[in-house]
Parts: structure tokens; C-alpha cells; sequence
């Protein structure tokens, strides 16, 4: 009843192993899922707006170039996405992927959190807008898993 | 002239075979309808949340969790429904389906609503809001094969 | 910085004194904020259609007449609303109220529900919809109070 | 021309006076701008869900109740807003502050960022949604006196 | 509780006096209503485009240049309207007051028709996009004051 | 650079065979079009409603029946439409045709009129809203496969 | 019936006194119409964004801190404007002219041109999106006086 | 993770290679890229109206029902492409590429403009709105390959 494929967009941290750890649980319970995100090469996605248009002196209109062109990925993909997930970890601050939320909210796409509970308090705001908070990715899997085929 | 696909989502009354009759009428008529709906093991909807996400104390919570869940797979199929049909029985107060005839009412999605005449008075401003009240499965089953290809 | 007016839409049971307490409460708080809700006046509200129209002699096309006409209020006063608080009670079925709340939920208007414990699991899907859940008419003022101005 | 008044709502850090600071500008060139924001008490803030709706054990669901009685004012507040304001400041995570930006970009209305230089790479996708970046608060007043009358 | 001015758009038949006799009622009534509508005069209505933007040879242009001009009044009022009436009379085939009717239908807007009941079976698709079918002016005016008021 | 498909949505008369024309002509083209429409099993398209739901002694409400059902049809099908081409001809009022006009207008859907030069007048408001008007049924599938392919 | 105001926002040449002509055209028609466009002092708009928020050395950001600065007026006034008048003039390529023209047609906000018959063939498909064409500004002037209240 | 195919709508200019060019770097590339954009045979963009519809002795008319017919193919396929790419070249003055611009602007498609640095003042507002500011058509390529992939 429910073969339909599933886009599910991944956004936040990138420096754990959590977007392998849902792949692989999608690609284990064979899940009609397409993952999509940003540009995960750290360096490709800081570089693109000077590699591909030019150089510039200053950093911020190097960050600027950079992220128009990431920009056109990443909105592309979170309109289309029937979930947006958001990781959140404890280094760096992750500015973009809150922002992802804030997006995924406004436009009424279900989102998921996905963190540990010493970031619970920070994270409020944003957990109140999202359908669930998971902590573990595979908690996410089996969510994805409940939602497209109805058992938990 | 009129082979396309419909996508129609079942909202409503879990406990009859009211799906099963309409399934049924649409695979003797052969038609292109994909049927979707909320997930149906009433035991892994009410504990979908907590069995994924871990226990609550609080029944309240527990509710929340898991109506979270079942919020991202139930919204997702009403969204890109082309018809829902919310069923209406004699027992219990069904209140989430009430709730995605509004839903859809308010997204602009032709809304079928299917009871006995006993409920014609409670149901007075959700019925106004649809294009058809039928009594029985098989009507909605007659209102596809007519909208979907036009001999009644 | 928060003397804004609110529109605060009341929908839902009409058998206790709810809507009064509520604007009891605003009135003594001197909030600035306008109530809206469906016309209260049972007889009237059942009415209307063929008051208005003409007689009908089957009940169901009545009761079409008289939602029809109530849908031109609700619908507007619902849209323009900044909050809608849903009350449910013990009696009735009250599905019009869950389709309000449905409504509201996908236009992304703010949704207080207010009902007792016993009604949370039947409510489960509602509730999850909703920024609150309120026990007391009393407290759906205090969250008012809280929003438009700062002090809990 | 232009005596039209605008909405700007303020969000983002608390810690520091900057709000003041736009408000007092705000004030000198007497604008016609009503400023907007999240509820700045930071106390009731936190407690204000369970100083409403009742106690927690779980800081979760504490949160949780405050964070969505918060969001009925700032949501409402942002969509109404004609320019949405955001501080991102040296301490703290702010994601709130990033959710909001990405809200208010979903939605289309114009977004001022306000930060020191040494966090434009954290916040560039964020610098790349907004109309200006600006280091001082005073220079968001010029911003608003510039595009309510015309002269920088 | 419902002082609220209410703004309402009268499309259609333009030789006999329903708008008078709606005009007059509300006044009667005292209700807080704004009336709407079309240029009524109708040699004004029809070389408008001409008048002002210079003389056309062909007919086709000269309606065209018209039209443009009176679609600038129309669609701005018919979108800020609260309640569409839409008048269909005996004569004429008032493709423009059924156009009107579609408009309003898509945007979600309360429509309003009146006309006799021997032209019930031609208007049939806009009727049951319609809230309410009245027969005379009269009862579009007791319309609205129930749903602005109240009382039927 | 163009093999993409389009939907193209007849309304209007149902006396002459201009649909007939038009899908000979794009046959003849090997146009990739869909071409959709109402149902125009004229006997069908006006019993549907008691047919299927039941027989009603007053003809409103039989008419009511069926347009309820006709719009789970046509408003689908007029929302995914591509370009939506009304015929208007010389007998019948055809308010449907006007009435879907207007729908298709206020949604930004690109309209072609398809009438005789007599009815041009009458006809103003409507093609002031269409990207063409057509007098014949093979101009329509020439506009098409120009837009389609890029010779005209 | 129609004291109601209209908001006109003015784009396009800077060169020459159509915006005087057409304020003096409303004065002296004593229309209740608030005009707006973009900040008219032509070093202001090419300064503002160096000026407040700090020199560039390239131009190419320079221009784009201005343009920003400058959008979050034209965007604000555009939406909120009944009816947007585009003036193209002989000289410079005013893309920026045209650019407001297709983001009022996006937005279904009325358009009219204002521009010489030279131009006409450069201008055709913004003109193909607006409901007039006007040659001179008091043409604009007796448009706003028709829709308005009724006599040409 | 990216296999997904992108639509491109090429605005503007037509009379030098570029979009051959991006044409062939996509081939190069084996992007799965559908290009789509106007008509390019600039007579029969032209005369489309008048040969299909009949003649016009004002040349305003026949510009009018060439650019209604073109407006059909441009909208449509504008309104689905997933990003718009505007070329401005040193001659003509383009205003329906700049059009086409604040068009997808206003729609929240993602824009990239294509010009050279002596055309960057006066297309500023353009720039603004857009993502990314190319020189070349291969780095328009470059954009898409990153964005589509994520390799620069």
C-alpha cells in the first residue's frame, strides 16, 4: 500500500558517521529512500564560489560566492524532501543546519532532530518544531521504516 | 483519455472493513488507484513513539511521540492525496478524522465523506466542506471509476 | 514594544461556560485582544440555512443549508485568526471542532487545545498539532497574557 | 512618501545590549518602526510552560511546553514582520536565532544579519540569505532609516 | 464580539436593482459592510480603454484595452473581498460574473450566488462551489448579518 | 530541447466537435499531449450524483449531487493542467466554461479562449485573461506545437 | 463605495518627471492613493550599502551591498503595492525596471507600462503581462481615477 | 546520492553561442541536465501571433499575440525549472531576460546571471536577487556540475 519512494534530506554535522549509519540502515531494511544534502567534501563545499567564479580577497565574499552555489543545492533539495533530518553535534556552532530547520519549518515539511540530550536546552526552540527528536541514526531509520510501511 | 494514476487517501474509522470493500472495488474495476492512509496496527501506532524513541512515564508524552510520528507519514500521504475519504462510525469520537477532513479542506483536496445518515447532523460543517457524502464503500468506489473515467 | 491586538478564534463545545471564563480573564488581564468564534446560538446555528433560504424536508440538505452559511463565518474569522484555542468536552462528538483545528493546523495558525486528561489519547493526534495543551480556560488566558506581552 | 511604519522583529542574542541600541536609534531619528521580538525575560522564557501548564520531571518536556507557547509569538510575530533582524553573538549556540533566519528566508522576507567579522564563516549560509550583513546595531537603524525615507 | 467590518464584492447582472436592494438592507441593518463591485456604468465600463489609452479600429482591441482596465479594479477588490455575490439574471449570458465565481472558488473566498431557480440547472458547477444559493437580495443581506452577528 | 509532455484541459461546449478536432490534430502533430477534460457523457455527467449517492426529489439537490462529483474531476484536473483551453459557443450559457476560466486565471494557469467573433464583446473580461484566443480548433493545436517545439 | 486607498508603487526611469506628473495628476484628482517606489536620489542608491555598512574595493560588491539594502525597500513596497507602473524611457537599459515587472506578474499584482511607441516591440512580452499600456503619466493618473471610482 | 535529473530554463540573449556552449559542457559532462528555454527562432518568436491567430495592421497587436503565445511556453516552463540562468549581452536592451528574472525572484528559483563586468552596475538589482554571477557559460556548467554532484 505504501511502496511509495521517499526523499529524505540530511542536513547538519559533518564530521560523525551518522549519514552512513542511516544509509546503511535504509539499504539494509531495503527502504525506497533517496538521501539527499549539501555537499559533504569540506574544502569542495568552502571553495566552489572562488574555484568555479573566481578568486577574491576578502573572506566574507569568498564565503558569499561559496554559499549561493551551495545555496542552489540545498534549497532545491529541501523544497523536494518529504523529511528533513538535522543533526546536531557538539562541536562547532552549525548555524546552517538550524537554519535548514527554521526553513523545513516554514514551509510545513516534517522535520526530525537528531542529537544527544546535553544539547536539549540549546536545541528547544527547534525540537518543538519537529515531529520527533531521535538520538541515535538508527532511530531515525526505524522511523523512516514505520512511516513508509506501518510496522515499528 | 484519462489513465492517469489517482492517489486517494483512507482517513477514518479503523475498526470495519470499509477499506477492504473500497480495495476491493478497485481492483474489480481495475483502476489506476494507489490507496494510502494512516498506519492500521492500532498496537504500533499508539506505541510507535516510545518503542523508537524510548519510554515515557507520562501517558501524555507517550501520545505526543507517537502521534509525532504518525504525523509525518500522515500528512506527507494527505499532501499529495488527490481525493481523501474520511470515514465516520457509531463508536468513538474519531476526532483525528475530523481532523484531516479540515486538513484537507483547507489545502483545497476533494474530500469524500463516508457515514451512516445517524451522523448526518454531528457531521453537518464536515460534510458541507465535502464534494460527496456516501453511505457506503462502494459509492466511493463509483465516484472514482466515474471522476477517473467518466461513465457512472 | 507588544501593545499589538490579537485575534483569538474560540471553537469548539458550547455546553459550559469556557468562552465566558476566557473572557473574564482577558478583560481582567486588559489584554488587546478581539474573540471570534462560531455563532454560539444553538437553535440559530441549526437554523439558519432554511431560516434564511427556505424550508427543506430532508434533514440532511437542512443541515448543508445552515453549514454552509456558518462555513462564511468560520472560514473567515478562522483565516484571520493569530490563535485558535479548540475546547473539547466529555459530550458530543464535536467534529467540527477537530476540523477547525485541522484547518488552522494547515494554514500554520498557532493551535491551544483545552480539554481534560481523559481526552488526551483520543485527542493524541490533535494534540500534537498544537503549540499547548491547556486543562483550564484560566490558563489559555496566562498563555495569551505570556505571548503578548512577556510576563508568565 | 514613505511614512508607512514598518515591523522589525529582533532576534538572536540576549546577553548583550543591542537591542537597546536600535530601539535608542530607532528613537533619535524618530522612525515610525515598531520593534518586535521573542520574550526577553529569560527566566520566564524557560519556565513559562510549566509555570502555565503544570510541572515536568523531564527537562525535555519542560522545554518542550515552553518552547511551544514561545512559538506562538515569535512565529506570529516573524510573519508579520517587514524586516526580520538577527544577532548572532560570541557565546552560546543560538540556533534558535539561525531557525528563525531560515524561517523568515522560507518565507521571503528580507533578513538582516548582525555579527562580528570573526563568525562570517560559521554564519555564512545564513549571510548568504540575508539583504546585509552589519557589525553594529546603529548600522541597522541607518538600514531602516535609509529604506523608510531615502537618505543614507 | 464581531464589530468587524466585513468587505463584500457584488459581481454580475447589471440591469435591475439587487445591488440597491443589498445596499439599502445593510443600511437598514446597520451593518459594518463595505459593498464592492464593478464600474456599473456601462458605456463607461465599456470605452474606458479607449477613453483613456486612445482609439482602437477593431473591436476585439478596443474590449481588450477595456477589459485590462476594469480587470485592475476587479481582481483587487474580488481578492481583498471577504464574501463574493455573484447575481446571474435572465438575460445576457454573464460570462463575466461566472468567471468572477471561479476566481473567487480558487482563492478560497466565500461565494454568494443568487438567481432564480429556473437557472438552477445551468449554474449548477458554480452553485456547488457556492456557500449559500439565495433567491432574492433580501436574504444575501440577512446572510450577512447573521454571520457578522448572530442572529438570524 | 523540449520532448517534455504537457496537460491540456478542454472546457466548454459539448455540442460541436472541436474537442474531436483538436486530438485529430494533435495526433496528426505526434504532439506529446494529454488532453483532459470533463466528462461528456452529457446524461452521465448530470444523473452522476443520484445515481451513485441516491435519488432526490428536488432538482437542486440532484444537481448539487452531481456537480459535487463533476468538481473532484474537473478541479484535479484543471489544477495539474498545463494550459486550459474554453470553447465558448453560440448556444447555452455555459457559465461552467467561465466558471472554469476564471479558476484556471486565478491560479496563474496560461488560459486559451476558443470562440467565434460574435461573441468577442461578450466574451471581453475572459479573453483579457487568456494568452490567446482562438477562433478555430486547429489554431489551438498550432499554438500547442509551437510552444511545444518552437515552429510555427 | 470605493474611498477605499490604493497603494502604487512607481518603478523604473529616474530621468525624467513622470513621477511628478502623476503625483500632481492624484492631487489634483484628490485620489486617496499612497505613491512609493524606490529611493530616487541616484548617488544615495549607488552609495547606501559603502555608506553604511563599509567600503568595498571592488565594484561588483560595492554594487551588491547596495542593491541589498536597496531590495529590502522594493521588495516591501512592490508586495504590498494594488498596482505596480513600470516606466521604460529612451535611454539606459533599466533591467531593474523590468525585473519589478516580472515580480509583480508573479505575484498577480496589476502591472501597467508606461513607455513610448518606439519601444513597444523590446517591451512586448513585459507588456503581454500587464493590464495596460500607457504613453503618457496622466494616462496613468485617469487608469487610477477609473478604477478607483468609476468615471473615465 | 544526486542522480536526480535538474531542469534549466536559458533566459536571454540570443545572439551569440552560449547556449550551445552550456549545452555542450553539460553533454561533456553527461549531466542529466533537461535544458529548456524560449522559442530561439527569433522570426517565427515574432510573427508566431499573427501566423497562427490572423493578421494585425498595429504593430503593438501583433507583438501582443506573439508575446501572449510565448508567454505560454516561458511561464510554464520557468514556473517548473529547478534553476534559471539569465544572460545579458552587450547589445539590445533585453528587458525579458530581466523579466524572466524577477519571475523566477519572486517564485524562489534559484537565478544565475551571465554577463560580462562592464554590464555589473547597471544589472546590481539583478545580481542581487541571483545566487550566482557567471562570466562564462562553462562556469554556469561548473555550477551545475557542482551542485548536482559535488565536485568542483
Amino acid at each position: 500500500m505504501s511502496a511509495r519512494p521517499w526523499d529524505v534530506y540530511l542536513s547538519g554535522e559533518i564530521h560523525t558517521d551518522w549519514r552512513d549509519r542511516i544509509a546503511k540502515g535504509i539499504a539494509d531494511a531495503e527502504l525506497p529512500v533517496t538521501l539527499t544534502g549539501p555537499v559533504l567534501d569540506h574544502a569542495a563545499s568552502d571553495d566552489c564560489g572562488v574555484d568555479i567564479l573566481g578568486p577574491e580577497e576578502k573572506k566574507y565574499w569568498k564565503d558569499r560566492k561559496g554559499a549561493g552555489i551551495n545555496a542552489i543545492r540545498t534549497r532545491t533539495l529541501i523544497e523536494e524532501a518529504d523529511v528533513v533530518v538535522v543533526r546536531f553535534g557538539p562541536k562547532y556552532r552549525q548555524w546552517n543546519a538550524a537554519f535548514d530547520a527554521g526553513f523545513a519549518a516554514a514551509m510545513g515539511t516534517p522535520l526530525v532532530t537528531l542529537h544527544d540530550e546535553d544539547l536539549d536546552h540549546a536545541l528547544k526552540e527547534v525540537d518543538a518544531a519537529a515531529a520527533a527528536t531521535a538520538r541515535e541514526p538508527e532511530q531515525v531509520v526505524r522511523i523512516l521504516e514505520y512511516v513508509m510501511g506501518g510496522s515499528a
